[in-house]
């Protein structure tokens, strides 16, 4: 059936029977693809029916379907015209595993960040309702994304706004990455269960039923009370309480059920929260019951499942601070919901009482950990590098201003292959370097990270240790050797033509790129492992009497390692030639490492050969 | 009675009389004080019997009270110690506006951004159980700051902690900064005025009074069917729902009643929201009647009142953007919860379906505008520098990578006099520039921030227009001229000894060390008004041969204009001696401008005697 699937218009007119068949077949290729590409799975196994209900009751693009973070959309893509693609997800290239409006009109935005959806879809919604067009903006938000801020400040926005047609689905899958945490994640249990709703409906209707003379007055109250009972119960639910209508719960793999609410949403028109429940995994066995192990995979055998875990900066990260933890009671963790993803899982387990999985709240987090560093605690943030994109101002405000002393563990920093441009971690430097007191550790091996950790634990202000997805990068380190505590070169014998400032994994491209040309030039290699505050001291002799100081990074050339630098030179000797080259006015999008070096001119070739026509120009002497 | 108050433990044995008194003096004082030094006078008068409660009930310094945005903390100075010091509020070196942990151990934190004191506080708590210390933390939260989505975000984690010790004073006087928005203002609107809950219990009491004969088994099912109702009503608050129990609507300035509840939650333990009534303005009959006005206000006759507002960029903002408004109905505007303060007053009585208030949700207001303009809207989101620094992420995820256009009306830039350390403007440079396609303006005219902002409307991407608190400054501009577009500058006639970078008021700062060096340097002065991206082909030639380019910034080094241009010229021309004066990891403290320019060398003084020693430097003759 799939292959007569072109777009959206050839579900509308399929019966719940096909469409139930469709589902068997979309799940087959995600299972397909993603064991062969990597990608997010559980996720989106159980949002096949609801995407199909979607579909068949709105109209795309013309009403604007955005998803909540957007990694459950891998339905939605297959069958608004890119089913051959889709073969290509996450490749260099290919089809993102997120929505992307340049890849089709069906996808309204790039998202990839927790929380946003409601706000940009009332946007839709609003600019609709100016111009009249009667479109409807549906966001599809998970119920993890419930423990993010954003999400209440849109809520309490779509309160008292007439005549907009937005349609909010709670898509309750029961956890969000990892476990669920907190007050909404019991409010929602509650709503699924809806026992006391039941029993008390029962109750009283056995109970009236038991008076046996009703009078016309008694008959009127009693009425009146058990309306008075459904009224209360229908609105005091949470989102009642903020002041949109709440249906639910639904069988989100129930497509005709779930088509005959959102028809009658649509028809009735408004704000509406529509709570959906669906489960995680559905169709493949081990991610029905391991959803977390299938939310963001590798390749894997399909007939196995996912095998193992290799060692990643990410394992070596959650041993280290085990091993620090145990030795120190004061430190303690903080996650974001991602105790899998950023190596905590152990420390959870062996530290229960000093580990805190707080949601998807990054905000909440930072300032939660401002609270426990005052109180004498050592707390440790671990989090993606694109996600602490969130907490600049926290980190400002509740931490930094107020002298308490956190480490930000920044994982999936620089560039981040496969999840594409809303995940690279390429910001974090200039985001983090202007405020007071912060120092930024960027270590290249796992002893350096462990080192580096050591030292954030032990120091005070804001203390971030960067560090990649994946692992240690294997290759000829020879000749590298400390200065100053806080890097390490390798110098030529001779002549220093020119010397490559650089930080992180990117430091192999370097150290290649001087090798490559080591016999024409004298190529230095100076790898920052603190990229911020730079120790000049210690750097500046290491330049010699270069001709060129080329830094390489692997993030945003405005505010990084390389303006720093130009700054710090043009003050301290009147002014040095500085290539800088780095990520300048563009968007990273998804693709393997070696074609996103290669297309920002960061791989080793691609230096080398930009160092040769600087030290052959004329320009290059005169310098 | 006031002056035997040096400390919380003197006003524990005074009677509620006595207390009453207290507050009547400290109201006479913070009237008079405000009325003298400027500040915040509505909510700080809102709030004084609840201060004299909440440290009648809990033993600060021990127990943590923890003010949100801490604006509303004036009672609380006076009382713990600042009795005397108080009359120096908000002079430079006297008492901050809001809590400031170097000016005294009862205020835990330092605070002036909305949201994150439950978080805080969360913190404080968690380490309080970890350590059996047994200590209360009690945030106190305005209902402006309940359209925050911190705070949800914290009261999520707040649930399920057992052990914890946490009091949640949510402050309801019925309005934020402006007139309060949505959901949540609606809650609390039918929370205060309970008529339902009340309506019911009557009827219900009626209802069952009125059957004459009642056997047990009737009785028994009338007691349930009353506790069901109370339960639910109870149980279903918002709070309730979110997992945390819920007392209220109590008096606020009934301190009796304050006592009792406050005890009875600090004798039960663990996490309690109290919500509380109170009166902005309480005892001044003006700020009673008009408390926006008297929310944040300069020096006024107490005898009058505040009269008449001057010419600001403020108003010039808002005056400029109506008028572009009316001529172009796509041009609409966003503020969060600062209608007044960002001057869109006018615009929202003007524009009422172009004009959104959406709480203090900065994240959701950007993410909105997002929305908006790929709708074909072109949104104008008006907030202050400070504040601006929550939403790094939603500028990159939900606008820039999207490809949306919108403009960012940022005020208060640069160094804010009076408010202090948490309300500076100085990072809004450094952060935003990294994103792609985004370009920043700083004028330091009316006529330039008109200019600008046309511009800024025009464009595409991200447009920043930053402009100060306060007016347009007067100086002779004479021989200044426009080049390339982007930026004026005054070249000295014969040789070029030093050409000042600068942008926005601080300009002036330039412009009289250059006259004042005029005898023995050419100084050039060049004014950016277009900061990001700089344009070097216009910006080169003006620094001719220059010995030395001096960069005057009001605002953080790290990442700033400074920094840029140091790389612009170390690619472009092999380097140049670049000395750039700007505030460099520290924070601006609160004082009169003056004052702390001249703390950070930024002071037409400060830079002719930099200059003057640079110039004469024998190291300056060689670069």
């Amino acid at each position: 059936m799939l292959e007569r699937i072109n777009g959206p218009e050839d579900i509308k007119n399929l019966s719940d029977d096909e469409l139930q068949t469709l589902s068997a077949e979309l799940r087959h290729v995600i299972i397909k693809t993603v064991s062969e590409n990597g990608g997010h799975l559980a996720s989106n196994l159980g949002f096949v029916e609801a995407t199909l209900a979607i579909h068949r009751v709105f109209d795309a693009p013309r009403d604007k379907i955005i998803f909540d973070v957007s990694h459950q959309s891998y339905a939605h893509k297959i069958i608004t015209g890119r089913r051959e693609e889709f073969s290509t997800l996450r490749k260099t290239d290919g089809i993102s595993g997120f929505t992307n409006p340049h890849e089709s009109r069906y996808d309204p935005v790039f998202a990839g960040h927790s929380g946003s959806s409601i706000s940009t879809a009332l946007g839709f919604a609003a600019a609709a309702k100016n111009s009249g067009s009667g479109a409807y903006a549906v966001a599809v938000v998970g119920d993890g994304s419930f423990t993010n801020g954003m999400i209440y400040e849109a809520i309490n926005n779509c309160a008292e706004r007439r005549g907009l047609n937005l349609i909010i689905i709670l898509n309750d899958n029961k956890m969000s990455i990892s476990e669920n945490v907190g007050g909404i994640s019991r409010h929602l249990t509650r709503a699924r269960t809806s026992r006391e709703y039941l029993t008390i409906k029962h109750s009283l209707d056995d109970f009236f039923a038991a008076i046996p003379v009703v009078g016309r007055p008694i008959a009127k109250a009693l009425k009146w009370v058990k309306d008075s009972f459904k009224r209360i119960f229908i609105r005091d639910t949470l989102f009642e309480n903020l002041g949109i209508p709440y249906v639910g719960p639904v069988d989100g793999h129930d497509i005709a059920r779930m088509t005959s609410v959102l028809t009658e949403a649509k028809e009735r028109g408004g704000v509406w929260l529509i709570h959906i429940v669906t489960k995680k995994g559905l169709g493949y066995k081990d991610a029905e019951d391991h959803p977390e192990k299938y939310h963001s995979t590798g390749k894997f055998d399909p007939k196995v499942g996912i095998t193992g875990t290799s060692e990643s900066f990410t394992s070596r990260f959650g041993e280290t601070l085990c091993r620090l933890a145990g030795a120190d009671r004061k430190i303690c963790a903080v996650t974001g919901a991602m105790r899998d993803g950023t190596g905590l899982t152990d420390f959870f387990r062996r530290f229960p009482d000093r580990a805190w999985d707080v949601g998807i709240a990054e905000e909440h987090a930072v300032a939660y950990c401002g609270g426990l560093s005052l109180s004498g605690m050592n707390p440790v943030f671990a989090v993606y590098s694109t996600f602490a994109q969130r907490v600049f101002d926290q980190v400002f405000h509740d931490v930094a201003l107020n002298g308490a002393h956190i480490t930000l563990a920044l994982d999936h920093c620089g560039i981040v292959p496969g999840d594409g441009v809303t995940h690279q971690g390429v910001f974090d430097v200039p985001l983090f370097s202007p405020i007071p007191n912060t120092t930024i550790y960027s270590p290249e091996t796992y002893s350096e990270l462990d080192e580096s950790l050591s030292l954030a634990l032990a120091g005070g202000g804001v203390r971030i240790v960067r560090y990649p997805k994946g692992g240690e990068h294997v290759y000829d380190r020879t000749g590298f050797e400390k200065y100053g505590g806080s890097m390490t070169a390798r110098l030529p014998d001779g002549r220093r033509d020119a010397v490559i400032v650089t930080y992180g994994i990117i430091a192999e491209e370097a150290a290649r790129a001087a090798d490559a040309l080591a016999g024409e030039y004298g190529i230095g290699v100076v790898k920052l492992i603190r990229v911020h505050p730079i120790d000049g001291d210690a750097l500046l002799p290491l330049l010699g009497d270069a001709k060129v100081v080329y830094v390489l990074e692997e993030g945003m050339r405005s505010g990084g390692v390389g303006e720093a630098l130009s700054a710090l030179l043009a003050t301290a000797c009147g002014g040095r030639r500085v290539v800088i080259r780095a990520i300048d006015e563009s968007f990273v999008p998804n693709g393997d490492r070696e074609s996103l070096l290669a297309r920002f001119g960061l791989d080793a070739r691609s230096v080398e050969a930009e160092l040769r026509s600087l030290l052959d120009a004329p320009g290059g002497e005169e310098a």
